[in-house]
């Protein structure tokens, strides 16, 4: 449902193109002072850029309606809303007959019937992770306070692909450049890729990486509520992400253990591992180096060029092509929403942990 | 914690060294005929294999506490225990002192004090998954009454990897060998994988693919409780487990949005597509075509070579080296038990989508 | 938490003296018409009336953020809001130091630190029910599309008792009088009882019972999600509730069983019982007769009389007179809130039991 | 379902005269010492006396199959199973078609068909407590360590009821009798209750009584899981219960603010109330004072005399004389289940508000 986390726990609604989307942050420990100015910036992060982003014009202003006294928390809900403006719901019609491939209009009429909203994809579009970036502002300002810092950035934008790993300092820097890349060679060659794509009616794939350091050791419950069980639940959440990996990932797989394994050492008398092919987190718990995740974006499914579809009316195939504003690569946008994404189940497992008291 | 799903609830229990392990399955609908031999048969392959598995020695015979009158179920939970016989907790003593790499020795303790049951990783061990083969014998029951049917093989051991894509059929053939590769020839090749890395005092990783046929269009819920979200969750509780996606997964970060999108085709008068990059998943929600997930799984952690780790005692560099008993790849073993995760979260959708009434 | 329920699941939000008060519906099935101007009515049948009430004047207009569409439900969560209009936060200042007696100021402070925000109480205040009541009139289409219906009045306020148990249709001539008796003649004595507590700076408590007919037999999940359990949890959270019983409730104490357990007969072809001691619920399961529940209501704890309290900051005893806006007697007030929330569980309860596919 | 708590979990399993009955307690922080002994004397409070409880003669022996290393907790779950001996399931094939009144024959039977099993009550049996009372012994000694003590009594056995309110060394001293009265006189007197109702082939209802002090201020989450909401949750999933009051209860709606209204008086330094009409709760969270409440117990359903009901097969009305082992009043064996079922709910909420870090 639209309802996740134990203790921190997050509450999204609205629609693409109804009067708003929004969000409602509940378990927020008392007396945290939330920079409305900050978060507003979060939520910009995620507005698209010209060039590489959907024309639609949206402010994404975020009012707080609860939970804030003073510039602090309460204690109590805090809900989010940031009120939809630039919406144009008629050019959705033609779908409801012609499903679009790569989108949820058929499956979601399928479990909605037709009463499912499907204007924009509704419940299922992109911009409802608006509430998840203003609610995430949060739980990192929470996380802050206790020396955990996150950040992500693209790694891979169809071809181009990030040969380095990135810690949070380079992540963050990646907040420079459009396609939040971490170097501007990188940004240069992304952005090029992407608009390859664009001059061609199509769409590019990418995949993000994230990594959260300063997390304690001790984080996770087993057997089931691990820190890689509630972010990969949290980040399949984001439309259009369709796989997931945590330090080496899918790498470990043609690994020996000798070269997977991590060996412990003391850094200052704590210990740590002397490389992080782990990703953080062992038996499902984090281990006191950096969480290291990556999500694979899929290409962005609305694409100018014709498609095959069917008309679900009369039985047959048809052309179709989608005029609509989208972005040729979404995993730009997706960086903000999967470091909010991140901050809300890193902040959840804090407080289930105690490490928040 | 160690419960999981929300209409179909599975809890588990039991420790590695401890006098037994087992499963507490809720919400199985009343009247399910449960076949104990079948039952019993999915948790035998589970069981090391000569060469390839592990030499520890242990029987695995599932008794049912409750839940069942006269071979079917009553609608009451359903508790399922297999008693430890074949155990050896002593030689994990040093194990406090000096946390093997790759392991939860140190994160546990980390978690639960020393007061922690390291025993043969206890809470952490892959032994507890013997409880979710159990459990997910009877899932698959009662998704095999609605025709659904779920497999899954090794895909990849080390540098040796599978080039096609299996179906149904073909993952249910992988029975017939002992590494569950899809043909003898694959089969052949990854024991020598294996075998290889056994004799260096090593282990290596791998690929497991599952693939569930025969589910109808309209499971998952969204926001947050997807058909990914939910499968993902389940499976990274699963000991060894680094990695998880869907149809074209990782691949789709260079896809181009017209290669990846699948096209809307009519098969027998039900909507179908015309190949399965979305891995049956749109929006979150199934759209008829088979699921198809792949998992990455790490080298196993304890290999018999020395390693680094370190003296928490006196805070010295010590080399490890680990004499116990240790599957050289746990891909094969891990097999029945994606499948049977697979099985408990697709049978919790059913239900919460009212496809089992 | 601020959030309730399995499949249909309500989450609050908003402060009786901050922006608005608020909340969000999820779970409700598509195509539900949704009419407006009940739900405003149900909303209305709450605001306080003239000499039972308190004299606070708040239109509680409510505006549908999301979910419905052309006037239907579209499966996604319904958020509702309501702006305060009539605040006046700063006369709360002093409780801060001088805790109010039967109020939450000192446990919230307590539990939420400083930053609590005690305006009004806050987040206790009974002004989050708004939120309760126009969700559970959502909740109470539902059922009646199912032939449900609930309703609720007042059976005692201070030592006027209603003699007599009514059923739903003698419940919703309760709508008739401003104290929601079940007669104008009880009104008109417990209206007389009212004025009498008010008169002298005081207040009153109350009973209100609530009846819900047309549910199936077998709603409810033993062991512990019985219909019992779930209602009396939802009832608690309305403030001022102290006591919750079913059917013959706390009078069984004093039967024998003889007397107590009801014969089951055949009506109509249906079995029913031929009286209802069980309040409709047997092994925490409907069995088709009406469910009927009796929540105690404590007398107001904001009195205009003078009370003995402490200074927090001098450790000294003194005397609190609070001036605010209150009720002299919640219980009619209580009324719409107990039929939403009865509503709210039923209807979450009909979702888990397929009683709504 | 079968699973209740959240930071503290407590899943049932087992059937009256299934082979076993057992419960998983998950959550339990690392390091507690557990008395075994203890536990199986609060174990042993709940079975049957002579005279006035059932003559099924049970041992209740205890196991624990997990969860616990050199008698302390690990912080994994705790199993806990006891076998049944003394089955005898032939007997209740008849309640099949002709359904006991005040049993949940019926409705049982609606919501699992056929196949439910209704032997003795199956999984709505009283007997299902006994995983209760083991696995609240445990939270018991976990809030021990933190000071606080639960004990309940019998306050009422039909005409009897008990004048005065009891603390807990008072309610504790209730276990020197079998009826579990505050004094001798009280229990000679409900002894006498229960025996004429024996007498009679009949049953007879009562009120038990439950009190915990020690608890700190602050406990209890808004806005719906209340202490009271938590507590009353998990009462009403104990068979028999039919209603709860905490403080004054239903009292409350026949008195005044000014008389209702616990003043705030200065303690030792701590601020209580001076007197406990408010049940130890404000707002749902607790407030320092004693947690006091009370539950109405039906008298058994079961009793030798004849009663009517219906032959679900004939449709004919028939007379059913049930010749089972039963207890004639249910209250005196519930003691030890209401305090494990509060000990439960208070540890839960102590755990989620960070009370036993």
């Amino acid at each position: 449902m639209n309802t996740i986390g134990s203790e921190l726990r997050l509450t999204l609604f609205g629609a693409s193109h109804g009067p708003c989307v929004g969000a409602v942050l509940d378990g927020v420990p008392p007396g945290l002072t939330v920079d409305l100015a900050r978060l507003q910036g979060e939520v910009d992060l995620r507005r698209p850029r010209a060039g590489i982003g959907t024309p639609r014009a949206e402010e994404d202003r975020v009012e707080v309606l609860s939970g804030l006294l003073d510039g602090r928390s309460t204690g109590a809900p805090i809900a989010l809303l940031v009120v939809n403006r630039n919406i144009d719901p008629q050019k959705y019609e033609r779908f409801r007959t012609v499903p679009r491939p790569g989108h949820a209009d058929l499956t979601a009429r399928s479990k909605y019937s037709e009463c499912a909203d499907l204007r924009g994809g509704g419940q299922f579009s992109g911009r409802m992770t608006v509430g998840i970036v203003a609610a995430g502002a949060i739980a990192k300002m929470l996380l802050e306070e206790r020396g955990v810092r996150i950040a992500a950035y693209v790694r891979q934008v169809g071809r181009v692909l990030d040969p380095e790993d990135r810690d949070v300092t380079a992540a963050l820097l990646s907040r420079s450049n459009d396609v939040r890349a971490a170097t501007p060679e990188l940004a240069e060659a992304m952005r090029a890729e992407i608009a390859a794509a664009r001059e061609e009616g199509d769409s590019v794939g990418g995949v993000v990486q994230c990594i959260a350091d300063g997390l304690p050791m001790g984080l996770g419950e087993p057997f089931f509520d691990t820190v890689e069980g509630e972010l990969a639940k949290m980040m399949f959440a984001v439309p259009g992400v369709k796989g997931i990996e945590f330090g080496a990932g899918f790498a470990a797989a043609g690994m020996r253990g000798s070269q997977h394994n991590d060996p412990f050492v003391l850094v200052d008398g704590k210990v740590r591992t002397a490389k992080n092919d782990a990703g953080g987190i062992l038996g499902g718990i984090t281990n006191g180096m950096p969480v290291v995740l990556r999500v694979a974006i899929k290409p962005t499914a609305s694409i100018a060029r014709g498609q095959r579809s069917l008309d679900l009316e009369t039985g047959e195939q048809t052309d179709l092509r989608i005029e609509g504003r989208h972005d040729p690569c979404i995993a730009p946008r997706a960086v903000p929403v999967v470091e909010a994404a991140a901050a809300l189940v890193l902040a959840d497992l804090s407080v289930r942990g105690g490490m928040l008291d």
